[in-house]
């Protein structure tokens, strides 16, 4: 439903209706100038051919080093969805199955259908902090299972993944020789330090993706990368190779520009929405939603007993907000997200409007 | 073998030997600049976020405009590559054959492995004119046949479809309810106007696959598109919305740009390469090679007979000049591609180069 409420207020808006738009995360930030102006000094120097299909490799070496590998253990993709899609295609192209923990950014389940593969939804509840049962995990395991897709920090509840559960979850997926696809895109803005699925040996069969759409407000620009062992890197480049090729090396450049300014940039990107979600959960908790507390940018999930969430978020666009229903992300009805993406003053609008809808 | 010159050529050009390099098809010119602050105006003005999936409206109505369809019959797409890729995936990805005339792109081969098709090579001969033989192509269709792939002009012999035959193959495609994929990327650029797909109806299940890269110098932007009926326009939509999403919209709006400068900028393509088509085919035919004269821009395809076109592709790299050996193309031995997208001096002297390399 999820794109279903984008559409419809897309069309609302397209009728003179002005609406919230706490649908989506898409930051109402623009990409900083230096970056823009970074993409256009390589264009005017030409940098607009065919180039690597691993991406420049002055790019990989710098995220490389931030990750702790080498070059040869990276690979730019176009967004952070095809460093998903290709891990994805190229371990299920002939079947398996994939164990996806709920609640779930909705790509998953819609790239395993579309490369013919099977999903298997584990779910997790609020009322235990969205943790992942271990035992759970193991016992949905089967001879078909080639991998576990774990989205930490997590879209929608913004929660990082404590060091035990995460650390359980690699030696499961050691034993039972299973790949780790570690979507970690919002890693790089949370609010506390978080580990990374790296942090449990780099020369391992897991895999991390991540893309610089969330912490360089470079959404549109689609650009993402992929750290795994060499032997994944190259079958993910042959398989760039057929498809797009490259990234335009100009947004490369852009890219690294990024990363050269990334600790100012995600500082601030950092205090912004600590500010919003301080706000939300102030906003929130006074009108009896339960939620828990963001550890990372973006978004809040709250609940309300006995709220159709659906049926809520179809409300609430009537009064000029739109937000996610829970049930885009797995089996939560009583839930809905709330992207903390629009300027400042609109989503305290839009906060003050979910509440009085629940009134 | 294709890939292993340009990584040799890469990696002699690295240790200081100069290499002219008439072995890939990314032209010498670059990007006209009106194209490049096309670009960099959107991005200022905050065209930098996630946009639609099938791509800009404005964008795709011109471009229909031109192929004389709707907008719903368009998308845009990453590259022609996407748009061959994607379409081949939809086609295939639960099996069948694709029929696939030689000397052939590369990618079509590697892209039906990928997916886990099967290809049947079609053989045409230089003799003959490159023409397909209607019977051997109806003689090779079986129950599990789903799409002939047709590269019109095609890479690597730049010859242009005869009107009688590209009829006689949609004929038989429609007879035996197979998709014919037209990969006509070359078309806006032929020296004389050529017959699409499309003209053999809009409203059928034939696919064309274009790009902007060669029409406007655009290599390294990745930017094409997909025309097709409605229903499969949805269906690439809905693949792109899982795996790169979008087109970057100030790429989107430089393409914009291209069309808009349309006739001048490929007027000024073709005359290019038609000045040097026509110093290479002096050369070459003084030489004493064979070949057909190029009906488009960027390749000629010349034969000797006895030649062994891989080894003589290495010696002349070790000459300072990288072409492609005719095998990159399928069963061609004897055959070697020379793309003419180096400077005009460059060119001179490669070809030279190749002359004397077989005296």
């Amino acid at each position: 439903m999820l794109y279903e409420i984008n559409e419809k207020a897309l069309k609302l808006e397209s009728e003179g209706k002005k609406i919230i738009r706490l649908n989506l995360g898409d930051p109402d930030m623009t990409t900083p100038p230096e970056i823009v102006e970074a993409a256009y000094a390589a264009m005017k120097a030409g940098k607009t051919k065919y180039s690597s299909s691993y991406g420049e490799l002055k790019l990989r070496q710098k995220i490389a080093e931030i990750h702790g590998v080498k070059a040869e253990n990276v690979v730019i993709t176009p967004g952070s969805k095809w460093a998903i899609f290709s891990t994805m295609f190229l371990t299920m192209k002939n079947g398996g199955n994939v164990i996806i923990p709920t609640p779930y950014w909705t790509a998953y389940d819609l790239i395993t259908k579309s490369i013919g593969a099977q999903s298997k939804l584990l779910k997790t509840e609020m009322e235990t902090g969205w943790k992942v049962d271990l035992d759970a995990l193991e016992n949905l395991i089967d001879s078909e299972t080639k991998m576990i897709i774990l989205n930490n920090p997590n879209n929608p509840t913004s929660k990082v993944m404590d060091d035990k559960t995460l650390e359980g979850i690699v030696e499961i997926a050691n034993k039972k020789d299973i790949i780790v696809l570690s979507d970690e895109v919002y890693g790089a803005i949370a609010f506390n330090k978080t580990k990374s699925i790296l942090d449990y040996g780099s020369d391992s069969k897991h895999i991390i993706s991540n893309g610089f759409s969330k912490t360089f407000t470079m959404t549109g620009w689609r650009i993402g990368y992929i750290v795994a062992n060499k032997m994944f890197i190259d079958q993910v480049t042959k398989l760039n190779q057929i498809t797009f090729n490259n990234v335009p090396v100009f947004i490369q450049e852009a890219a690294m520009k990024g990363l050269e300014l990334h600790k100012q940039i995600a500082e601030n990107i950092k205090a912004k929405y600590r500010q919003r979600a301080d706000l939300a959960s102030k906003k929130l908790s006074a009108t009896g939603f339960k939620f828990t507390q963001p550890d990372a940018p973006f978004y809040v999930f709250p609940k309300r007993d006995g709220l159709d969430g659906e049926k809520f978020t179809l409300d609430l666009l009537d009064r000029g907000v739109a937000v996610a229903p829970g049930t885009s992300f797995g089996d939560y009805r009583e839930h809905f997200r709330i992207s903390l993406t629009a300027p400042d003053n609109e989503i305290e609008t839009g906060l003050d409007k979910i509440c009085e809808a629940t009134q």
